[in-house]
């Protein structure tokens, strides 16, 4: 299946769950949708925090298109599940955004570790939390993101553990990804970006880390939606995590040689 | 001062010392000398070791010249202080192997790590046993080289400790120069490549390591000299440790991208 076949099985009502393992080799995207009175600070915030928000693609004022990422896209139908956010919180989730499009809406596609996940699987790593059948474990840390108007507030990373041999080739697979995030911001202490307990994750579910295995941490793509909570917009749209916009790019067209 | 004229100083006996920092930006090497005998074993025990034992020149029988890695080297005289192995031992450290050269002696010249350790410190990353005064920690680990010949034995590592963050830049720049061990093998769990005690390496000085640091482990040039021990050879010439071939190599020319 390619990322264009995948969203006209999502757009036809065929398919509303997790797009992992979907369209295999296509880059998956994160989406934040912001009325274009905030687009300019949401733009400048992603080119100030590249890590947590690798900018893959950005649309036209409430035009629903991103031909930067994909053919033909409608993002009001393209993605599976989607959150609203209104008055400064997360709301519902809806299958389809039509109804509550606005011409004044601006959607940014940004890369997620799916794609590096991909290539450190491709690569023979085994990742915890899919043997276990889990999501990945989420922190808030003590490093701030570079703020932009009203976005801003902590990093958010994921965490995979690995044994030392692995996480050396975990840090240099994804280090060819800069696109999906790149190269882990942290590595060992957890207490030094800031988390506590790694048994209580701020999102996600809890991995076990066991002695021979070390804590890996990326900059993860739940940032923006941090940064969004923060600015208290009064409307915004997301993806809802783990449902997210199959585009028609490769995962080999976002990697370094 | 560059490599050949380093080289030069040295032959002239004006320097007897440690290499470190001398002619700074050209590749140093680990030298191994063999009798012709052993010295397709000890070739191919470096091809299959890559990581222990990067070939950057080897010697014609009984030449004390070495082209590949500079111009006008004679191997007898122009490293600072030698080991000379015999009887399966280690035995005396001489300023000049000319009186005990032989005709069938093959000249082995080997990546070290001070070409990353270079690049490391170009980036701003700090070496603690540099700042600390003391030689890099090595040990023995669990970690088999794949043998040759009378040749093979444990794989001994260098440690390095490092804050997250750092560990990740470290993994990345010592990816870039895999003709000076490269990569890490090895991160975080000591037990893990069957280290009991980092308080009491092998070789060096032992070098504390944070609650909030890492150790990264190295692929180290010492392996070699073990292969030699357990060799039982009845005669080699090996660098004395820290006191390095200089080459007329650019770090630059052997870095990756």
């Amino acid at each position: 299946m390619t990322g264009r076949e995948a969203r006209a099985h999502i757009r036809s009502g065929g398919f509303a769950g997790p797009t992992t393992g979907m369209a295999a080799g296509f880059v998956q995207a994160n989406l934040v949708i912001v009325p274009e009175r905030f687009a300019l600070d949401f733009l400048r915030f992603c080119q100030l925090n590249p890590k947590p928000c690798p900018l893959l693609g950005v649309g036209e004022p409430g035009d629903p298109a991103l031909p930067a990422v994909g053919e033909g896209i409608d993002i009001r139908t393209d993605v599976p599940r989607y959150r609203v956010f209104r008055d400064g919180a997360f709301g519902e989730t809806v299958e389809d955004v039509s109804a509550i499009w606005r011409d004044d809406l601006v959607t940014f596609a940004l890369g997620c570790s799916f794609s590096f996940e991909h290539a450190l699987v491709d690569y023979g790593l085994r990742l915890k939390h899919s043997a276990l059948d889990r999501n990945v474990a989420m922190y808030r840390t003590s490093i701030k993101t570079v703020p932009s108007g009203p976005f801003g507030g902590p990093l958010v990373v994921s965490m995979r553990p690995f044994r030392g041999g692995d996480a050396v080739r975990a840090v240099q697979i994804s280090t060819r990804y800069p696109m999906a995030h790149g190269a882990p911001v942290h590595l060992g202490a957890p207490q030094a970006i800031g988390i506590a307990d790694l048994a209580r994750p701020d999102f996600g579910d809890a991995v076990p880390v066991e002695d021979d295995e070390v804590p890996v941490f990326w900059a993860c793509g739940v940032t923006p939606q941090a940064a969004l909570e923060r600015a208290g917009l009064a409307f915004a749209i997301v993806h809802d995590p783990g449902h997210m916009l199959v585009t028609d790019i490769r995962n080999e067209d976002i990697a370094l040689l």
